[in-house]
Parts: structure tokens; C-alpha cells; sequence
């Protein structure tokens, strides 16, 4: 099981700039597909080997994306990312799964990485490290394994009339990135179900014992979401701040509403944070109340038969010499005394209204 | 019953600048007034195609008001939109109704989305989505639902004399985020009574055992508002902060007062918040206090009584050979010794100050 | 009996810019004084009509300050501002005397309003809204009710010798602001006091029942000196960092002090509110451990006598066949065996140290 | 005994720029004490009246330091810095002995007050005002008492090797703040001392009962260094950026020296407030799990002890017609069906893991 | 045993850029050793004088890299500083091995300290205080003891092809920061580890009871951590920021890249902090759940059988006249009552769900 604290120490030692993957292998062999487009045609095709990539001709509008399913064989992905240029940092931090997200200007291409979340069918947040980078003319994305969140940028190319056909490399690159955000709602929605779930169950009549240990969890994936969500949000921030020139006027708006999306999601996520810690004190609060309930039971019963238990032992006792035992009304009268006990003492409790 | 906390996955995996609803119906048919004036003169209408709509003339002063309620027909409202020149994003933004509240200056208009607050018959508050937008001569505004906070507006277009008549639309554009602003008022007051509500509460003799969830009720409404409140300010400030051109040198200081009061609903948001999370601090300290109480009245008790019933018990074993049983004086000094445990017990506890 | 939380909904669906008093009246009658004064000569006297105000002739060096005490008069507070060239929405803001408090440079007239808090009697801390406006050769404060902490600067301003004869309108307005912010230390020296006392009474051996309750008290007292310390503090620095020209050099050294005062109280609030917070955490610690030494004197009780009372109940069985009832020496080894075990229980608890 | 909170309003009412001595007086006479000093010769003395001073030859490299001890005859304390020129808000400061650490540049010389900070015998830290100014050839010390921690300062003047001998006022000047700044280190060092013995107890067998109230002095200490640590900084920090001429360049990268020292206890400061914050928590919960091992010790002993306790109740009825009471086995029945609910409950707490 | 809070007082009252050592001395002797390095070569050697150190050859490209393990011989440590032109105050920070982290350039060099920190087989974490200083063809690196985690830089020097060869000694100066940086992982991958396992045995049956103190300790190696971390990239922002000429473009990504790692451990360090916090409010939670439990089991027993007991007491009263005493049905009838208080209160309890 991984850490949940994702703290990666595979590259300790490694002088920098090691293209090393430090994940695990999670797919039997790499897969490499590609899509070239431009406004007129589109084709797709799959291949091993790097060199049989075809290579689009920028002047006639043609864009390529190349897609890597598969990490662990890092001399691929090198070659991968040297056919287009890619800088060594850049190489190094696609096959870093464990490294944050980050947005770079490299001038020749822009690099961005980011966490790609999906949601198990248990219903736990699965975070898998994704990079995307972009030239005149061509896109390339990096996952650790199958299966993502692009089929709908796929079919949008397929379709001739789709605005993505007659953008650039740019837009298809913002078009990824989108995606991938747009699915943080998606993991947000499930963790915020939870949540409210358990918000519910801390006022209901019997909330589970292991309350506490599932509001952890979810205090857990909300740090995962966060991880995903705040640099992602603040290397974009900074790097359209400068305005690179690989990005069209025409992109700037749509990275603006990316990066409202993302702010929006920081704001669920604060929200999610602040309603699980107080849902927590919530918890303390209510188990307070009962044990006061419960401690209150006690005192009631124990006050009121222990002190009659002790008259009734009082005429248990076996002196020869007891007087009150041989009149007749003593019996009655002892009656009437433990009775008068019990009356006091429950109109006590209610003045006090323990009852 | 929608979400807590608001995270809306309707428009995952469609591209971006799509204008589609992310809400759901309120009313049953889209209704668009119109009001039309000039310092001179004033006229108003209704009517269900965008093509329809007068068109003011700019020149002569005329100001055109279009305010759409119900947002569901998503073409009708990208209709509107195109028919004054509204960015797609705009136009997107209008129908997210899950959208954070934000400004924008498009050059040929501006453009804000922000949360209208009603307080429901019991008690709750509402946050509804509006978009306002303006440009040279027309202002837009789009809600979710019919009935508005804007009827005070509207009775002073219709006053020849008022000061609104003269201005410009970015002056209405200001009037109408006034009017919305100015209600966040009447949403926090209500809050602010209900937390005074639990406040005394918890100091009461008997607070409610649902007390917490209660607090915890108005903690999520409190997020609601600041949701409303903290991203306007921001967004505002921002925008305002570059001098667009649209707005002119007399709608200045109005804007700078909605600041200000936006900022003094954000002092009052965080003394509220302040005061239901001291709230909750209190009322652990409260269930405490009278925890204690009920055990020492149970540790009083139990303590005088039970060793009294040992003693007790002690005679009334059935020995044979137990000689202080026959002696005449036994069972007063018997007495005498529980009594005396009794005494010491209540010394004891005296010195304690748990009487 | 005013909010805790001083949210105002008077002005909802006004149109802005409106002169509408907010509060309530506090006085039965308007009274407006004035005093002129240049470094030769000083008069004063009081008017009912701003008409019959006099004119000061700034080119001899006269200064004129018009002290308003009550603000229900709307039509007077607009007549007196227009009379001195107020801006609309200054006027607005003498009247809103629930507003933030603010330092606005109008160009021809810098305006400020804060909060003059004064300590009750009974010692709660009454916050009071001044607005105070000056310009070449005036100065004009505002006040919701009769008395002030005025006295001194205007008995300075009656000694021929002091320094205020002699400088301009700016620094009558700083000598007012700076009586207001040294009232501030008064307020919070009696908070502090207050606070002081509760935090011995959680130390006490008795602690009052309602403890919290008036920490909750101190605490919303405190929230009333942040409101008017925290803003005006942000105001003046904003103000004077622009170097308003109506400030001359000679006062700009006083502002910095001034601000220099606010800094430190603000200093000291935060350490109040510090003390406040974990005096709470500090009197759930005390009450814990208080009842944990009950629970321990019920426990050491009833471990010691229940399992003796046990014994004694035993031989007070009436079973025919007791072989032991009739043994000579069984008494006192029942004895022994109850003994026995009060014993081994005292040794038990002795070792665990609670006793 | 003065107030925990430093809150003065000895000034309250006075006009601004006044020099009135805000403390108590605690030495019975003022002391003014002066060396005069150059690369090549010493000297030093001790007088009564301001103009007996020696008056230094800039010119001839000639520094002289003035150390005034004892405030309360604030006539000569203003003598004094009208002698060398000090701005009146400066001479206001040094007798406010009240108020902020702060660093001013009023160009013809630097001011600076800032806290020294000593720690008594019995191991509370001692709060002092001190006010440090110079200009070209000298330098003002201000104290509130005798004794200080310029001891060093003072031997290494005398000594003609040393480097402060052929630097200037300015030097001298920061040799004088690296003291005091130094010997914060001494008081955070006590602190920390304190804290980690409490840190200690909390986990020990026997926490003293009054553990949280040294907690909350310790605290409130920290406090007090705080606010002689972090306002300086801050000050210094502001004065050193915009470069006073007054400062050599030689002098500049000791005082960025002094401010990473300040930087430095800040941290340690953070770390000893989060020390101790954490401490307390730490106490509740250890306090709780006592309380939850105290409350299954007397649940064990009753559960078990009570119904045993019933069983022999019952046969110690008197009714006339009991049959088991004259069954031969049946007192042996009895005690196996009381060793039987023993051993039953016994069982039931081990599997709960109580025992 | 070093206190837990790294305050040191050594140097309290000593002139300021004293070369003072700080610490304790931790290697019987001062070990010198150095690396010359060119693109083509490379020797080593250890010498015990810094006279007999070689002299690079910057021109033929030639690197030299000595360093110094043991830093208790002030005066050796300041020989060596002071043949490559060290500045004083950098000197004195190489020997004030409890300072803060900090990066300064002095322009004819550059100088970082940073801290070291390695895991003690015990799983402690240990901090040691490294300096790393870089000229023109020099680089310095000093430590307090032997080994240290620069074996993989040394061996990469080794190797003819590595790119650490071509490269300046600006490079080299970095890969030793990259060194230090990468085994930061090392710690907090060992301290994630205990944080998860104490979080597992919060939620186990039987937590320790020591639990809250481990969890303590925890917490102040996270500080320990963050001690190292935080400056560190602080002050690396801050001189990158201005583009000290002694770091080569070439190199400034990969320190970008360093800047980037440590970003990366702050995250890690405040989500285990996060995580160690609500450690704790978990723990309090989990025990008051039990406390509640186990009070469950003491009320229900005690409740049940103390009505029972009272009422066998009453008929082992041994009054005369006790009509039921001598009614045949009497005894199974007294059975029944009894019974049937048994039914009642676990029926009673059933409904509360405390079954």
C-alpha cells in the first residue's frame, strides 16, 4: 500500500536531471498513440518506436498528439520527449510521478504537470501523475497507465466541424488540461457526499464507532484533491502572467476560465476542510452530551435506591436489642420513610431537571 | 435536495465556451422585461423573442434594460447575449449558475456574475445566480428564478425625478449590484439572530440537545454568504483597479462605497464565524461543568451511603457467635457509627466544596 | 437591546448616496458649537441654524471648528456638510452610523469617521460613531450623542501658549483623532482587567458558574475595539501613504505617530483575544481534572466498601446449612477477609497514585 | 503588581508630542554616564547637568555615548535630547516607556526604543525600555533603571585593539542593539527550559494540579518577548531598506546580521508558542485517558460486586416459605452462582480489553 | 541531552563577527580533505594545514573542493575561510552551527549554511550544521562531524564521462545543496511512517498510553524539519531572485529544480503536520467514545440490580410484623417484582440504544 503521505525517496543519490521513473509499473507494456489533425482531415494510428511517429508539417495546419500510456520504461519516454525537443528537467519531472504539479516555459515548448483524479469504484480518490507539453505543431502527454479523462477531446477531433480542429497546438493543449480539471468536480462531488454523509450520521440516533477514523480518511483525500488543486492553480497563475508566446491571444481567455475553475474548486476544497474539522469537534460535542445523559441515569438511580437499600439493611441488622422492631407500625412506617427518600430525592433531581 | 456545499459535475467532459444550464428549472417558462429611458421620457415591455427587443439609441441617452428571468433555455439566453455582443465565455458563465461570482471587463462591455441572497419563509437562506452585464447604452441582467430585489430600482426609473434617469448604464449596472448587495444585509442579519439565538441558548438552564446541529446549520449558511461576499470584493477590486473605461468618473466613488460595504460584510461574516465556533468552545465547557455536577452529586451519595449499608450489613450477618449482638447498647452505638461516617463524609467533602 | 453583531438593515433598498440616518435618535435635541480660534484670538459660541455659522477667513490664519452632537436631524447634518462642500457620499456616511470606519481624501476635504468607544459605568464598552471632515480653515466633527473626550483639545485650544493655536485645520482634526485613539487604551485597559480577573477566577478553587458566559462577553467587547481599531488603522495608512496635500508636513510626523498608537493597541488586542482563547481551553483543562479526582474518591469508595458489603451480605444468607454460622471464630475471620480486602484495594490504589 | 497586558493610559488626555514620563520611577536618581572615545584615546565620566557634557570632534574621529539611567525626571531627559537635537516625538517615545519597539530616520539622527529583556532570579522575564539614537559622533542611551547588558560594550571600548575603536557612531550605535538583541537569547533560553519541564510533567505519573496555570504564565512570557522581538525586526527591517545615510556601509551587513538573529528567535519563538499550545491539548487528552481508566476500574469493581451482592440479598429474605433455603446443597449453589456471574463478568471485561 | 528547542546562549556578550564555535565538538580531530578536478583529470588528497592546500587553475578549468569535517579548531576553520577570501560574517556562521539557514552573496563568493539531516538507527532525526561556500574555481564545505551525504558527488567526480566534470564550480556547489536537499526525503519519509502508524494505532482496540507523547515527539521532529526546509528556500528565493553573476545561466534551472523539491517537502511537512493535529483531536475523540461506553456498562449494571437489591433488602428486614413474611406466594411474587424492575430498566435501556 502506498504511503499516505506520498513520499517518494527512489531518486535519493541520483545526480539531477536523471530521467528515472520513481513509481511503480502499473501497465504490462507502454502504448504509444497518436492524432494528427488539422482543419481538413484527421488520422490516428499507434506505434512502438518513436521514429515511426509521423511528423506533422506546422505551415499546413497540422497538429500531432502523441499520447504515452506506461512510465517505466524511461529510455521511451526520453526518446519520446527528445524527438520533439522536450528540455532534460522537463524528461526528468514526466517520469517524477511523485513530483508536484508545475507549469514551465522552456520557450521552445511549455511543460505542465499535473495529478489526474479518478475515483475508484470503492469510491476513493486515486491520484495518477500526468504531463502534457506542447510546440508549434504538436502535443505530447505522458500517463502512468490507461485509460483517462480525454475520450471527449478525442471525439471533438474526430468531428470536422469541432472548434478544436481549427485551433492550434495551444488549444488542444488548454482542451487536456480542461478535461483533467473538469474531473476534480467529479472527485470533489463524491468527497463532499461523504462528508455530508457523515455529517448526518455524527446527529443521528447511533453514529458509528469508527465515525471518527472515516472523517480522517476523507481529511486525507481532501489533501490529495489539495495537492492536485493549489500548485496547479499557482504555476499557471504565474507562468501566463508572463504572457509565453507559444499561447495565442485567442487560448488566453479559456486559460483565464481554467484558472477560475481551479479557484472555484479551492473554494469547495476550504469549504470540504472546514466542515470535516468542525464535524470532528461536532463529534467530541455530541458524545459530551451523552455521556452527560448517561452519567445523569446513573446518579439518578443510585441516589435515590442506595440510601433506601441502606434503611431496609439498618432493620436487617440482628441486635437483640432494637426496639423499633417489635412495634407493630414500624414496618409501615419504615415503608413510609424509604418512599420519603425517594420522593425527595427525585423532586431534587428535578428542580435541577435532571429527569 | 441539492448539495451542502455546492460542487456541480453537469458540464464534465463537454468542451469549453459550451453554453449550457448547470442548474435546474425554476419556473416554468423564461419571462424577458424590458425597460427602456432616457432622462426624458420612460417606457416598459415584455416579450419573448431576443429580435423584439427596442433599440435604444445612444445618442439621444437611451438606456435599454433587459433583465431575463429563468435560465434554462440556454439558446434563448445565447441569444440575448449575441444580440449585445457578449463573449461566449460570458454567455457560459451566465448559465453556470454553480459559477464563483466574478467581474470582467470585455472592452466592449462588463460583465459580473454574483449571488442574489434571500432569506426563505423559515428561516434559510437562498443564493440564487445573476449575471449583470453593460455596454454602451444597454445593461442585461439574467436570474434563475422570478422575483427579485431589483422592484426599488425600477421605481426609480420610473420616478422622472430621480438621479438614476440621468446617468449612464454603468450607473444602473452599479444600481442593480447596490440593490443585491444591500440585501446581503437582510441574509446576515437574520444569521447574526440566529446565532444570538444559540448564544443564550447555551447559557440557558436546559440548551436543546440538537443545539450543535444547529450551530452547525448556520456555520454552512455563513459559508454561503461569504461564498457571495469574498469573490465579489475580490473580483470587484480587481477590475476596478485598472480603470475600465466603460465605467465613468461619476460611478467611481459609488463603486468605492459597494466596496466598502462588501467589506464590512466581510468584518461581520468573520465576527459571526468567530462567534459560532466560540459558541461550540462554550458548550463543550457548559456539557463539562455539569458532567462534573452530576458526578459529585453521585460521589456524595454513594460515598456517605455505601459504607453506612456496610455497616449495616455487618449486623445483619447470622453468625452465631457474634457477641456485640447481645449487648443491650449495641445497636445505638451502631447507629452512632454511621452516623459518624455520615459526619466525616460531609466534613470531607465541605473542605472539598462539593457541597 | 442593540445586536451583538451591529448589522443594520435600514437603508435596504434605498437608493445609494441617500442622507438617511441608520441609528437611533440618542438625543432629544441637535446641538451644534462652534469655536474659532486663530493664534491670536478665540471665540465660541452655539447656533441652531448652519446659516449662522461664522465665517472663518483662512488668509488670516482663522480656523473654525462646528461640533454636531446628535444625528437624527438628517436635513441639518446635509445642511451643515453642503454649507462646508462635503461630497454626497460623506454625508451618507456621517449618517450611517453603523458604517467602518474610513479616512477618504475628497480633494477639497478630507473625511474621516471612527468609533469613540467609552466604558459604561457598569464597565461594558460603548462604541459611538464620529465623523470628523476638515478643509483649509475648518473642521467639522459629528457626534450620535452629547459628551465626548474632546474636553482637553478644546480647553488647549482656549490657552493663548498652545501649539494648536498656531497650525492649521489638519492638525485641530489630528489633535481630535488622536483624543478618540487614546480613549482607545482606556477600553482596553478595563478589557484587560476583566480579563486578567477571569483568568484568576479559572485558577480559583470556585469558579463561577457562569465563567464562560463572560468570557463569551470580554470576547465579543473586544471584537468592538477590533472593529473600530483594525479599520481605521488600515484607512489612515492607505490615506496617508498617498500624501494627501491638505496634510501638511508639520502633521505628517503626528499621523505616523498616530498610527503608531493604533499598531500598539492592536497588539495588545491580539494579545487579549490570545489570553481570552486559551483561557477557555485553560477552564475545560480545570474541569477535567476536577472531575477526574471525583471520579477517583467515588472509585476508591466504592471499590473498597461494595466487595466488603458483599461478604457481610453473604453470611446474611438464611440457608439452613451454613456450616461456617456456626463456627466460634468465623466472625472475626469474616472480619479479617473484609479487612483483608479494604486493604489490598487501599494498597491497589495507593500504588496508582490516587490516593 | 503591574497588569499582564501592558495597557497604560497615564497619557490618555494629554496633548500629542507631550514628554511625560509614562512608568514608575525606579531608581532614587537619575545617572548620566559618558565615555568618549577614538581609535586612539578613551575617556568617561559622570555628570549631572546636560552641559557639562564634553562636546566630541567629529572631525577628529571623536564618538561619544551618553547613558542615561532612570526616566522619571523627564525635564532632563529632554534637556538631554534637545542637546544633540532629537526630534520631540523621539524624546516622547524614550519616556513613553509603554510604547512599541520602533526604528525612525529623522535624517540629522536614528532612533530606535526596543525592549531589553532580563531574566529575575526567580525566573520571570523583566521587560525594560531602552531608546538608542545617534548622529554624527554620538550616540543616546536611554534605560529605565541601572544595570544593563552593555557591560561588553563598555570593556570593549576601552580596550584600544578593538574594532569598535575606529568605527563610527553608527557601529557603536549596533554594538549597543546587538547586546540587548543578544540577550533575548538568554530569555528564550529560560523559557524553553520551562517549557520543556512542563512538556515533562504532563507525561509524568503525577502532573501537578496547577500544570495548566504555569502553562498559561509561560505563555504569557512568550508573549512579552514576542512583543519586544517581532515589532524590532519589522522596524528594522523598514528603516535598513531604504538605506539612511546615516548608516555606514560597513555597518550594513551587521545590521543584516542583527535582523537574521531576530529572524532566528522569531522561529524559536513560533516553536516554543506551538510547544506550548500543543502542551495543553497533550494534558486534556492524558487527563481524559485517566479518567477513562478511573471510570473502568469502578465499572469492573461494580459489575462484578452488585449482582454477587443481589444474589446474597435474596436469600437473606425472611419470608416464611423459601424451599431453597432448606436444601442441604444449596448455600454451595448459591456461592457457584455467584463465582459464576464473577467469572462471566470477568470474562466480559477481558474481551473488552478493560481488565 | 540537547534541549529539544535549539536556543544556544554561547555567544551572549561577545563582539559581533566573533569566530566563536557554537557547538559541542563531535570528531576527535579536524579532517581537511580536498578533490582538484578538471574535464580531462582528477586527484584527491587530506592535508592537515590549509597552507598546503593546491591552488586551482581557473583559467584550465580546474575545480577544487575542500572539505572540512569538524569545526571545534575556530582558528583552522577561519585559516581556510580567509585563504579563499571568506568574509568575517560568513566565517562566523560557518561556527554558529545552531544558525538559521541562510544563502548570501558576498560577490566575490557565495555562501550557504544549511542543515544536514540524517536518521539515527533509533529512527531520531538529527540535524547537523553544514556550510557550502563557492568562488571562481573553489568550492569550501564544511561540517561538524564525519560522514556525510556527498559519497554519490564524490564518486559521480570520479567518473571522467559525469557532467559534473565540465561544469563550473557553481555546479558543483549545487550538487552538494541537491545532495543535503534530497535526503531531506529520507527524514520525512521515516517521519510519515511513524505519523501513519501512530495514526493506525489511535483507531486500534488498545491504543499505547504513551500514544499522545510519541505523538509529541513527532511533532517536534516535524520542526526540526521545517527548521531546514523553510529558511532554506526562502533564502534561496530570495538571492536567485536578484541573479547572483557567480551562478552560470546553465545552472540556474537545475536551482530552480532544487527550489522545486523543497517546495515539495514543504507540502509534505505541513500535510503531516495537519495530519499529526488531528492525530491528537482524534485521540481525545476516540477516548471520550470509550469513557462513554464504559460509563454505559456501569450505569446499566448498577441500574438494574441496585432496584433489585433495595428490594431484597426490604424483605430481610427483621421486623415483627410483616404481614408478607408469612404469605406462601410471597417469595416467588418477590421474584417477580424483581424480575420485572430487571425488565423494565433493560427495556428502558434497549430503547436508548445504550444496549
Amino acid at each position: 500500500m502506498p504511503s499516505r503521505f506520498s513520499i517518494f525517496t527512489k531518486k535519493v543519490g541520483l545526480p539531477p536531471g536523471q530521467a528515472v521513473f520513481t513509481g511503480e509499473q502499473r501497465v504490462p507494456a507502454v502504448r504509444m498513440g497518436w492524432i494528427r489533425y488539422s482543419p481538413g482531415e484527421a488520422s490516428s494510428g499507434e506505434v512502438s518506436n518513436p521514429a515511426d511517429l509521423p511528423s506533422p508539417d506546422p505551415a499546413a495546419g497540422d497538429i500531432l498528439w502523441v499520447n504515452v500510456d506506461g512510465l517505466h520504461d524511461a529510455d521511451l519516454v526520453k526518446a519520446v520527449g527528445e524527438r520533439f525537443g522536450l528540455h532534460p528537467l522537463a524528461i526528468e519531472d514526466i517520469l517524477s510521478v511523485d513530483s508536484r504539479p508545475m507549469a514551465e516555459d522552456y520557450e521552445s515548448s511549455i511543460f505542465t504537470s499535473l495529478k489526474m483524479l479518478t475515483v475508484s469504484p470503492e469510491g476513493s480518490i486515486q491520484s495518477e501523475h500526468v504531463s502534457i507539453a506542447f510546440g508549434p505543431g504538436w502535443v505530447l502527454s505522458f500517463q502512468e497507465t490507461h485509460g483517462d479523462v480525454f475520450g471527449n477531446v478525442r471525439s471533438r477531433i474526430r468531428n470536422p466541424e469541432a472548434r478544436i480542429r481549427s485551433r492550434g497546438a495551444d488549444y488542444l493543449w488548454y482542451a487536456l488540461l480542461d478535461a483533467i480539471v473538469d474531473h476534480y468536480a467529479v472527485a470533489l462531488s463524491r468527497l463532499g457526499a461523504r462528508i455530508e454523509g457523515l455529517e448526518d450520521e455524527v446527529w443521528s440516533e447511533e453514529p458509528g464507532r469508527d465515525l471518527p477514523l472515516r472523517a480522517q480518511e476523507a481529511r486525507h483525500e481532501l489533501l490529495i484533491v489539495r495537492r492536485a488543486v493549489r500548485p496547479l492553480r499557482e504555476q499557471l497563475y504565474q507562468m501566463t502572467g508572463d504572457c509565453p508566446p507559444l499561447v495565442t491571444d485567442a487560448t488566453q481567455p479559456f486559460l483565464a476560465d481554467l484558472e477560475a475553475h481551479l479557484l472555484q474548486h479551492q473554494d469547495v476544497l476550504d469549504h470540504l476542510r472546514d466542515a470535516v474539522t468542525s464535524l470532528l469537534d461536532a463529534h467530541v460535542s455530541v458524545v459530551s452530551m451523552r455521556t452527560n445523559e448517561v452519567m445523569r441515569v446513573l446518579t439518578v438511580m443510585a441516589s435515590i435506591f442506595i440510601p433506601m437499600t441502606f434503611v431496609a439493611g439498618v432493620y436487617g441488622m440482628n441486635f437483640q436489642y432494637m426496639p423499633e422492631l417489635d412495634i407493630p407500625w414500624a414496618y409501615p412506617v419504615a415503608w413510609l420513610v424509604m418512599l420519603g427518600i425517594a420522593v425527595t430525592m427525585l423532586a431534587y433531581f428535578w428542580r435541577k431537571k435532571w429527569l
